[in-house]
């Protein structure tokens, strides 16, 4: 990261004075993760990417020229996925709450639909019947498996605002299966980060073998598609454990083989992008308190949410260096506080670490920003969104992505 | 609440189907809570309504309106301030980290600067020693007298991201006093919500004694701008105790009648606005999981942050009403889920709280969001910001304040 920042600050006119904060995403990298993902699933699979993760309008079209999909969480997302040019075939439509409008425009561009519960199958069957076409749906179900570490964020606990649940309603299910020729699809998902690839994997089971019984009760073909949905959880430990995708794609079809009967859908979001962005904001002050250090930045609470908000819960590895983007040495290094620059007490993103000596002008570089950081930009302060800089080969070459908000667009957004 | 939805359900075109959660914004009583505040204070008094409580650029508008003035708390909102018609001599701009760059904006325009540090303090210095021209300029002082209930918001403890410490820095505070004839202002905020109206006085006479004693040892004109803040808490309880802005300026004015002396500032933003505003969600879907109801609406962790990342420090009370406004009785009422629309499970608004039969088409009306809701608002899953709606005498006059937010405009942000 640091001779990163080193090639993009000797880049004329790359970073500009304003550009107090910047996200750099790794091009390669990215595309190097979905290339990777894609070789651990049959050729069939459609790797549906997930919008919320990282919906940079740039980022859209690079992962619509590996080949890969996008998973869209809103009409918002959909809108975002078709004009990214990604075909309706490659698009998966899962908000959780449609509205009737929504159903009619999704079905209209014709990209599969994962409904989120019964009430709004027969929802999306009414307006079927009233003339309106159709690619083909899916249902999600919860398979109740339990929750992971991190309650925020599982969603296969005994209740979960998302999916019909397996154990009440299987009956419910198998009736909409005989009812519906366009319900051709399960949606499985238990959670993001926090949850073990053991619940992820057992989430399955239960679907597969609800998808089973749904099968030997009507016809083979009754249910082609199996969305098992995203979750697997990643490192921003810089000695965390690391889940590969590797072993758990093993997993998958080494236990459950008949996987390979059913047309896949992944929606990985956070796996693919979280480890391929960083940012590095500069120093604007470093005030001394008492004992305390504290390094003023230019990010905080409005693109950390998370952190700020659930500090125990999320975490991000930070790193200093100079004006000039050398690493700053650890020798010296004594607890520190790192805040935002935001007018609230909460934004702050680290307390009591170590960081070494520090100055105005320095960049604190903050690790494994890609995925459900800038994606949830608060307008708190009403504060410009940074530059975006995508780069391949370790710098070889840049690329401006999304230049820095101007005045004039957030001064809109209130208007 | 309920009366004035029902006649804006009977305007024709003003509630659109699209409008699926609307927010109403009671004009009348915020004009009136203004010319309250300002009948409780010299009326040399500038208040300066906190921008980020409230951001909308016609509610900046009715504000400038009233003869008050605006609080910035970013470079943004300066731009906000000044775009609404606010003259500079109505502005303070008190961004907790200010640039080279915003510091010369925000000279040249004229406003009143409060400092956030003596590091900051003696970069403006080097501007104005540049030839920058200057209006006055206010130094932030953490009085250091505690923390209250809600440490997010709390400003004033011993230690603090904002502000210069008293206790260590009293006589470098003293110094830059003789030494820079355009710092004229003292500025003290303790914090907002959670913080008593007692802890707020102590840490007004922390300040007021260092400035008594600055005063003493050069002259009696030395400092003549005292910004007390904002900070009153307000009442988010059916239940709760209301501290009443009277009390708190009797207070001020009998503990300390050398106030009087002084041009005051004030910054309430909270005081002001959240009990001024609130919304209607249509109910999308109500789901039965087991014995879990679950409404699922259309505002969530996108417009309450604070509600949904940290649910037991923040509260909004809510009410049902059928499709033509018309409250639910609470006879049959049993505990209920109220779950946005986002995809993310920690997207609750209440848990388990009592609330009448539902069913879709029926709204949720969520109270008192006049503040710190919609202003930091999330770009999660690139939903629509909805439609602030203006009304006066109870609704008989309304007014869109802002329109729903478009779909290009949300895929335009990406871009």
């Amino acid at each position: 990261m640091s001779a990163v920042l080193q090639k993009a600050l000797r880049t004329p006119g790359l970073i500009q004075e304003a550009d107090s904060a910047v996200v750099f995403i790794d091009l390669s990298y990215l595309s190097e993760r979905i290339r990777h993902l894609r070789s651990l699933f049959p050729s069939t699979t459609l790797h549906a990417v997930a919008v919320k993760a990282n919906p940079l309008f740039r980022i859209l079209q690079v992962i619509e020229a590996t080949g890969a999909g996008l998973e869209a969480a809103s009409i918002g997302e959909l809108a975002l996925a078709m004009e990214a040019g990604v075909p309706p075939e490659r698009i998966v439509y899962d908000s959780p709450v449609k509205t009737r409008s929504e159903i009619r425009t999704a079905l209209q561009a014709l990209v599969h639909i994962n409904a989120d519960s019964i009430l709004e199958l027969d929802r999306i069957a009414e307006i079927i019947a009233g003339g309106t076409p159709v690619r083909s749906v899916g249902i999600r179900i919860n398979p109740q498996v339990g929750t992971g570490r991190i309650a925020m964020t599982s969603v296969a606990g005994t209740y979960s605002k998302f999916g019909e649940p397996l154990l009440e309603s299987r009956d419910l299910l198998i009736d909409r299966f005989m009812r519906y020729p366009w319900l051709v699809g399960v949606h499985v998902h238990v959670g993001s980060q926090g949850c073990g690839p053991e619940l992820l994997l057992s989430g399955v089971k239960r679907v597969l073998d609800f998808a089973a019984e749904v099968r030997r009760r009507t016809s083979k073909d009754r249910i082609r598609i199996f969305d098992i949905g995203g979750g697997l959880p990643v490192s921003y430990h810089r000695d965390g454990v690391v889940i590969d995708m590797e072993g758990y794609s093993q997993a998958l079809f080494e236990r459950f083989p008949e996987l390979q009967d059913y047309l896949l859908i992944t929606e990985f979001g956070r796996w693919i992008h979280a480890n391929t962005a960083w940012a590095a904001s500069r120093i604007e002050y470093v005030k001394q308190t008492g004992d305390t250090r504290t390094a003023m930045i230019h990010v905080g609470a409005d693109m950390f949410l998370r952190k700020c908000y659930r500090s125990d819960e999320w975490h991000h590895e930070l790193t200093v260096v100079d004006d000039r983007g050398r690493l700053k040495s650890d020798e010296h290094a004594s607890p520190c506080v790192v805040a935002g620059p935001l007018c609230f007490a909460g934004d702050v993103l680290a307390r009591d670490i170590p960081l070494p000596d520090m100055a105005e002008g320095d960049y604190v570089l903050i690790h494994d920003v890609g995925a459900y950081t800038f994606s949830m930009w608060s307008r708190y302060n009403s504060r410009q969104l940074p530059k975006f800089i995508g780069y391949e080969n370790d710098g070889e070459r840049f690329e401006v992505v999304k230049d820095r908000e101007r005045l004039e667009d957030v001064c809109r957004f209130w208007k």
